[in-house]
């Protein structure tokens, strides 16, 4: 839902309806539990025993999880600016195998490998075949039997929500499949909403993870110029080597100049925002030309867009939380036939014990973003 | 530039250089002198003896008026809610019969009639080319001498900013043309931003001048159902007759439930706003489904929005300054072969000499849109 940015608390996985005795006595059965990652406080990320999900009702699926990640919206309730005031199981972004679907479940299959977005969706109504299955009618949250950071996952809709990947992947396309999840698929409607294409000048406003998928994204859709907002060497030369033609190192209305600089004074066609902030957006507003367009894809936290100098910018405005959905068949082509390898955006891999040490190492920077292994 | 909201400063027409004397000694030639409207303070608005305008620059014309308007926003200094802080020269629709032309001009011809915008461009620059002629980057606002109040004006960028008839207009035309000037333009603008088309449920927020006009444009451009938000009778009627499909009398959140109930709970695929408050907006971006377009065209003074809210929609946004001159060819070639007729927004026709009157009658709601005949 975004790497960067705020995390959007209807989002949140949801509280853990009660804590599993972590010593369990021994005459009850492990069996029936897994290891699950639980944010108890700010700062506070413990993995425990947790009930394993289950079938609960009849569209949904359970799946095993080959992997999963720590989003950057996660680090909001870790660093306290969200509230934690019960104990929240975390994780929204997930591949894995199916292990089990319900009775009205037709078109996944147990031994399926599958990736989802962080919304089910029924992928039929009018709003999903509009390409929006973000907002879809009977959209869910994954909540507390659906969260990601865990062994194993409940996924309602499944059928709606799920794609199947062609086959059971080879190890090294698993990270690449997980990014479709969430980063790629959002950094992608990112740059479909700023209608990158041949021809055109894009700027993405944001160096996280989405903001270089949306570089990958953009170079994709034939952009010709593609211009990447980024201080930091390191997530320059990946958003180079993703199809970055130019990096700007300047913020603010010092970037904005810059972009307009490289653009013989009329801004780029195409801006992606993928923070989320009163800045970054109105970096992104001031980036593009008039009649251009702005696919925003951080979530907007504490922003307020000013009407008079947005009426004046002449853009097109664009964005929400990505429908992702839409987009995997396609992304799961790309990596499968191995076109792109957005798993790049993963700097860090840990198995899912150490996702403590995940959240520290994305806390403080050390990490882009953090690949956990059940 | 819209015919409700508050102008935009801006597109004021600018401040009077010097007042001539009312009775100017009669050694004086008279013949250089034209009537003219000034609002020389809130609520005070003359006609008199200015100084005809010339050609300044070389790809001038000059032309005299068959017909020009008040707009809505003219009303904003006249209530004072813009401040007047010296005399300023008013109007910014025109259309008339080109008297003379700068020697740069080289498509206008003396004894066309034209049509332009509100702002000049010079229709060759790269923004102009994709449409965005409010955002020329050599757009000039019509200024002092270019004021439309009057018996002439100058107008910069002749070729670029005007576009003239087949020959001369009938008579009962004028109106019409006069309306492709700034209203239907702006309208037209904002259903084409709304994307509004075949088999679309098109929601139109307010019934002003532009409102109305919206209306006219979401028909020609093939909506199937056309929701008009209005609760005075006479413009209900009008909307109706430009197309609307239904009426509705409630507003904000009432007029967003209604909206959502006429389009089974989802919402219209297109919004035109076109009044430009805060509440306007929010009750346009309620009304809009996920996935869906608004068009905004009300000046936004005042308003803030709210990023979260905005996000959460998931809405296409764009608006602005409508380029009236992408579209003017299209218009005139309509209301030259009678296929529509905006010219009925006007509801009073009044000499120049009673534009006092006019603008009393449009500030005590008496009169959606004054013409004036120079």
């Amino acid at each position: 839902m975004g790497a960067v940015g705020r995390s959007h608390t209807a989002w949140q996985a949801g509280p853990v309806p009660g804590p599993v005795a972590p010593h369990a006595d021994p005459a009850t059965p492990r069996k029936n539990l897994m290891r699950s990652v639980v944010m108890y406080a700010p700062g506070d990320v413990r993995v425990e025993d947790r009930p394993e999900p289950r079938l609960l009702a009849p569209a949904d699926a359970i799946i095993r999880l080959s992997a999963t990640c720590i989003c950057g919206s996660d680090l909001w309730p870790y660093r306290g600016a969200d509230p934690v005031t019960e104990p929240l199981s975390m994780g929204h972004e997930y591949a894995g195998v199916v292990e089990d679907v319900g009775e009205d479940v037709a078109i996944i299959r147990p031994g399926q490998f599958v990736v989802g977005s962080f919304f089910a969706s029924d992928n039929t109504c009018e709003i999903c075949r509009a390409g929006y299955q973000t907002s879809c009618i009977h959209r869910e949250v994954l909540g507390t039997s659906g969260a990601a950071q865990a062994e194993r996952m409940r996924v309602p809709l499944a059928d709606g929500t799920l794609v199947a990947t062609p086959g059971l992947p080879p190890g090294d396309l698993v990270p690449s499949l997980l990014a479709a999840s969430d980063v790629l698929g959002t950094g992608w409607f990112g740059a479909v909403a700023a209608e990158a294409s041949p021809g055109k000048t894009v700027a993405v406003v944001g160096d996280g993870a989405v903001g270089l998928c949306a570089v990958l994204a953009a170079k994709q859709l034939g952009a010709e110029r593609i211009i990447a907002m980024s201080r930091h060497p390191a997530r320059q030369q990946l958003a180079r080597d993703f199809g970055a033609t130019d990096i700007v190192e300047e913020r603010g209305e010092d970037g904005v100049a810059r972009i307009k600089e490289l653009t013989g004074g009329l801004g780029a066609h195409s801006v992606v925002e993928a923070v989320g902030t009163q800045e970054s957006m109105m970096q992104a507003i001031g980036s593009t030309r008039p009649g251009g367009h702005i696919g925003y894809v951080g979530v907007l936290h504490d922003v307020q867009l000013p009407g008079e100098a947005l009426f004046m910018a002449h853009v097109h405005l664009h964005g929400g939380p990505a429908p992702v959905r839409r987009f995997l068949p396609q992304l799961i082509n790309l990596i499968w036939t191995r076109q792109i390898d957005p798993g790049r955006v993963f700097d860090l891999t840990l198995p899912l014990e150490k996702a403590a040490e995940g959240y520290q190492a994305m806390d403080e920077r050390r990490a882009t973003k953090v690949l956990l292994r059940p």
